[in-house]
Parts: structure tokens; C-alpha cells; sequence
């Protein structure tokens, strides 16, 4: 259940490593197909810009997904990002990089749209779902952001921890206010 | 006609093989082709969850198209499900399967949204539409579902099945409720 | 200015050719590009079985645009249409088809979305905008559709000549009411 | 934030240069991918037409991205603007571009929707968003438009452009009231 926003930021101003499920996450959910079957995925400018903007200011990046995608571990390579692909268990995986970064699950956000999704949820920090998530995930995370998976989602989470963390004077200097 | 909530669960809890067409109801309908002709497809991560859903708790699933589309087979079989293509009467495709499978046309679920899918809609025992279907084949519809094609409305009617026949308590567990 | 539905449905009654400009009409407008500056362009399949339908009932159907595409030539011939593309002069097209099909300006239905579909609305029976045209077009458009290019607009219009032309019962049956 | 219409035309009527960021601007944001890391962008039909009639009345257009994209400039190029990629300081470029050209900033109008469009909004005499840039950009534009990035977005500038420089008449004939 979504919370209040004032434990909302408190949650968020924890976190060291942001989370995200690929597919209806990091995309709208479509799986572009040529007659090859090879695969063809949308990510969106917005979310790129606000992955980079985590990573400058210390925190680290994951794209956690069941899928095995080339796509997404290119996008993710560029966007100077752990991938990890072809995920059976989320938050074992989650948990690995805790132990590798020193850190609590209490200090990582997990985005994510369905019911593989629901394990990491259930587990992390900060849960967050995008706008049009399915509805057996989306209710169990903290948040629900106004952007639809692939359109700006990713990037409400990744400005909501550089504000709670402090980050925007350095990042918009006058206009941070 | 839309149905009452309580004769749609009761049709929904006989469903023994859910059939879909491609475009328009798999897809959001956009054919996209590049200069050699070569054809595009994009698929909804959220229905093909759904599809290898309703199969793991012992549906059986088919995709039935009037095109002759090499990446609907791919996306096919990747879910598991049998798929037929250049189909020019659905409903005979149909009724070939239910003496394969030894079922009645009353426990099949049929999802379409044009006029080829009008033959099957007449006789299946649940014919739904997604929310942007053609109004000529939608007001036969038993059921139209609230996403648009190629965005969850696939989902919406697997959800609706693992619902009305009792598998959400092993699938979400104490999240069933 | 859109016309009051009376005359809407006299003008539809009389058309033997229904031409189509592709980008923005048959298209949601955008242009795919790779990185060989090859095009890929998106149609949607519910109007692709319109310009069938109306072809089926004997109609002429030709696509006229401005761009020189290939893809547009291939998708046109698929459904069986005329195809012109490079077109400086749609009008100029179009009475050419005029004196090839022994028809009058008056038998057209021409279909656009922008700047140079102008010179052919002003001059046919029926000019249609989809609901996203650009205003300066729209605004010479004797109607325009509910749906937006690419997404069924040109459906609508052949849904309106199949039934101002009287074809519904011989295409729905007893459904056509 | 936005001006009253009144001085929104009156910066308008002077522009000799438009520049426009690329993706999220003459795109919807979207950065396709396929598996060999070949990017893929949409641009909007609308948005050519527009960037090609300010140029016929005498405008210079220029397309200035961060990113590296060969697609953009094939688009650029295609539509007879100049093309500036891999841009890290992009006021810095348009100030290139006012010395080459012998005019001041007050005549340069600049259309972006992320950060790093930021540092040219400031300086310039007419700063567009579309309806969907990033908020913390778009409180800096001038003018925000009706249409989102890559459906329309940049035609609304061009048409402003067109009509406050009072090229209607010379575009439309007596259809320009």
C-alpha cells in the first residue's frame, strides 16, 4: 500500500542501489519482434538521464530481469549499469549485491510491474511500481508513479532520491529551490 | 452483449482452451514493416505473463490468425502455445481443436477484435473483446475487457480464468485475497 | 467545416474511389529511422481490412503521398490498392485517376492530414481528417473521424461508404442492424 | 515560466535560427534498440513539414543532440537542417551558430525537454518545451506546447514562427484568416 509521503522520503533517503525490472519497466511492456525473432526494445530518454544522474552522485545502479535480453544488457552497459539477465529469483539476486556492496536491504529500491516483481518487493526498502504495473504487484509496493512503465517512471524514482538525499542545489544550482 | 458479472464468472470457471487472434488483440494492431517488406510485431509482456500462466494451471492456449505472420508463430511458441496462421475460418479451426483436446465449444474462450473473429465469437462459450476492438465484432462480445489490444487486455481475461477457477491462493498465496 | 450527417451521407453514397495520403493518415505520423536511414512504417491492421472490405464491394482504392516510400508501395499493394508515391500534385493524381476510372471529382473520397492534401480537399466530394490532422487541413475536411491516423481514422471511412452504400446486410447478415 | 501571449509573439517575430534537442523533442523520447546495439528513432511527419516550410521562408534550423546518433543525423540531413551530435555544451554551440549566422541570441529560439537543454534556455530569446519535457527543464521555457515531444511538438513552434513572421498568406493563399 502506498505509504504517506513523509515515510516515503524517509525510506528514500536511505538508498545506495536502485533496482529496475526491464521489460514494463525500463519499457511500456512492448516486446518488438522482427521475422528473425529477434527482439527489439524502447527506452526512454528521460530514464537514461536520470540512471546517469544516481550514478554520479554515488549511488549504484541494477537492471534485474527474467529475461534474456542482449538488448537490455547493451542499454544498461551504456547507461553504466549492473544487468543481471535471465533472473529466476529477484531477490536472491538483490541479496547477492547487497553482501557485495555492504549494504541493507532497507537501503535498496526495487521498481518493478508484475508478479515476478513480488519477491523484491516484499523485501526491499523502497517498492515501487510504475502507473500502469499490474495490479497484483502494484499493491504491494510503497509507491505508484505517475508515469506509465517506459515513459519517465524510472526517472520519478531516480529525482526523488536526489532530492531526499540532498543532491539538488549541486545539480540545478538557483533553480533547486 | 455484455454479460452480468455472475454469468461471465460462470462461463469464465468452464474455460478448458483460451484462443487469441493476433493483431488488434495480442498487438495494439500496428503492422510495422520496413522496405523489404519485412514485417514487426510488438507483443505485451504483461499477456504473454498471463498466457504461460493459464497454461502452468493446465489451460491449454492457441493463436489463431487469418495472416500468415512468421513472428506470430515465433511469439507463439516461445509462450508455449499452439499457433495456427493464414486461418481463414476461425471458427473451423476452432472446433478442430476441441475434438483434439475432447472439449465443447462451450469451454472455450475466444479474444479477438474484427470481423474474421465474428464466426468464432457466435459460438464459443466466451467471446471477449479488448477495449478497442472493432464495434461490428465488439457487440457480440460476452466480455470487453478495460486494456486496449496489445497492452493487457490478453492478461485481463488469463487473470479472469486463474480467478474463477481457484488457482489464485497457489499462485499469490496469502496475497490472494 | 464539417458537414451536418445528411449531407455527409449523400456525398459517401456516391464515391467510387477512396484515396488515402499514407503519413499521419494511414500512419500515426511518425517515420522510423535506422542507422542505414532505412524507414519503417507502422499501419494498422483495422484499416488495412476496411480498404479490403470497400475493394470487395468495388471501390477503387489508391494511396497517394508525397514521400518516395517503399514501404508505403509495399503495404499498398498487399491490400491490393494503387499506390503513387513521390506525388508533388495530389489533384493532379487525382484527376488523372478520374479520367482513367471515367469518374467525376464529385465520385472521390480523399483522406489527409497536412499542408499538401490541401489542393485535393478543396477540389473532391469528400475530404476526411483524421482527429489529429494539423488544423490548418482539418479545417477544409467535410468530416473528420473519431480515431486518430494510424489507429482506424481510415476505417471509419470505409465503414461509412460500406454502409451509406448499402453493402452491411450483405456483410454482417442479420447483424447489420 | 510562460509568458503572456503577447510577448511569447513579439520574441517569436524576431527569430532567425530554431534549434531543437532531438530525443524527446522531435522524438516521443524513445531510444530503440535492437540486439546489435543499432539504435532506431521515431520522428514525426508533422514536425518535417514544419522544419521544412520555416527554412523555405528564409529561418535557419539546426538539430542539436548530447547523444551520437547517426539516425539523427540522417533526419537532420534529410530535411536540410544542419546537425550538430555528441554536443556536451549546447549554448556554447548555439553561440557558434549566432556568430556564424552574424545574430544575436535574442533571434535564436531553442526547443528541448531535459537538462541538458537547460543552459541554452536560459540565454535565449524564445525557449519552447514540449507538453511532456522534464519539469524541472519545462519551468524554464517561455512557452510549453499542446503536443508532446515527436507527435507535433515542433510544428507548433514552426507554426508560430510561421504566422508571427507573417508568411500565412504567401502558405495558405486566402485560407490563411
Amino acid at each position: 500500500m502506498p505509504l504517506p509521503a513523509s515515510d516515503l522520503r524517509q525510506r528514500a533517503a536511505k538508498i545506495k542501489l536502485a533496482c529496475f525490472d526491464v521489460d514494463g519497466t525500463l519499457t511500456d511492456g512492448r516486446l518488438f519482434f522482427d521475422g528473425q525473432g529477434d527482439e527489439i526494445k524502447a527506452f526512454h530518454v528521460h530514464d537514461g538521464q536520470g540512471l546517469m544522474l544516481v550514478q554520479r552522485f554515488g549511488m549504484a545502479v541494477a537492471l534485474i530481469t527474467a529475461r534474456h535480453s542482449r538488448v537490455a544488457e547493451i542499454r544498461g552497459h551504456d547507461l553504466g549499469a549492473r544487468v543481471f539477465i535471465g533472473v529466476e529469483d529477484k531477490l536472491a539476486q538483490v541479496r547477492l549485491l547487497c553482501a557485495e556492496l555492504g549494504i541493507g536491504l532497507d537501503q535498496v529500491a526495487f521498481m518493478g510491474d508484475d508478479l515476478p516483481d513480488l519477491s523484491a518487493f516484499k523485501a526491499v526498502g523502497l517498492a515501487i511500481a510504475p502507473a500502469d504495473a499490474h495490479p497484483w504487484t502494484a499493491r504491494h509496493a510503497h509507491w505508484i508513479t505517475q508515469s506509465r512503465g517506459g515513459t519517465g517512471a524510472a526517472r520519478e524514482l531516480c529525482d526523488l532520491l536526489l532530492e531526499t538525499q540532498g543532491h539538488l542545489p549541486a545539480l540545478l544550482g538557483d533553480d533547486a529551490s
